[in-house]
């Protein structure tokens, strides 16, 4: 059975979309530690993050942090964090986490309730960032 | 005034050094999460970590992950966790911590008092699987 991350990234359960290249995806956390909250993984299945092999691996990264970069740019914040735990769906995803100090960055906080509304304007505001600051690769 | 983490990789700190390279140091936490919490961080200190060159990014998250996979065969856990805050020390650096739950990975834990014999102890024995996992890399 596919995980879920793999049922997204083939579109047949939803998510709000950041960005997507041909072998990436990022898209908001569905129960937020904080506005923003994106999670990027390689659309290839894999578990542990550390068994990905090192193209996949460092190609990763460097998504992560081009959306990092977007997510600073678009929600206020002190750092964007990054986190991967890898105890939850096991599919390899960073967390990408703005926050203010460190206790935003505790997975046992109670999540923020956002809107659908709200969900689809943090993505378009991320998304907008994306586009500046790669035009080329995330231009529409 | 340099960081404290550049005053470690100067030798004018201690540390309970696991993994060193021309560019990337190891060593552990001081105030670990778990037992194995270690440290990762380029050698040239840049505060934020998506700032550094995209070379030096990509070698630490390398490195990094070189150093989680020998935590992981040395220490027992589930998974080898990845962090970056960046509120803490203003020189980029990843927290790798062994964990068993999700609710290890909470900076607000208390942190688990070790003598210097079990830091030691805990360093030579990450230090030990690095040599057998890139033994012309981190050989003797």
């Amino acid at each position: 059975m596919p995980s879920v991350f793999s049922q997204i990234v083939e579109g047949k359960l939803p998510a709000y979309r950041v960005a997507e290249t041909e072998e990436y995806l990022a898209f908001l956390d569905i129960n937020p530690l904080t506005r923003g909250h994106t999670l990027a993984i390689p659309k290839r299945e894999v578990d542990y993050i550390i068994d990905l092999e090192e193209e996949t691996y460092i190609g990763l990264w460097l998504f992560a942090r081009e959306v990092a970069k977007a997510i600073h740019a678009a929600i206020p914040c002190e750092r964007v964090a990054f986190a991967v735990v890898g105890l939850e769906v096991p599919h390899a995803h960073i967390h990408l986490v703005p926050i203010r100090s460190m206790a935003d960055l505790n997975f046992q906080n109670p999540r923020i309730p956002l809107t659908p509304e709200e969900f689809q304007a943090t993505a378009a505001a991320i998304q907008a960032k994306l586009r500046e600051l790669h035009p080329q690769k995330f231009g529409a």
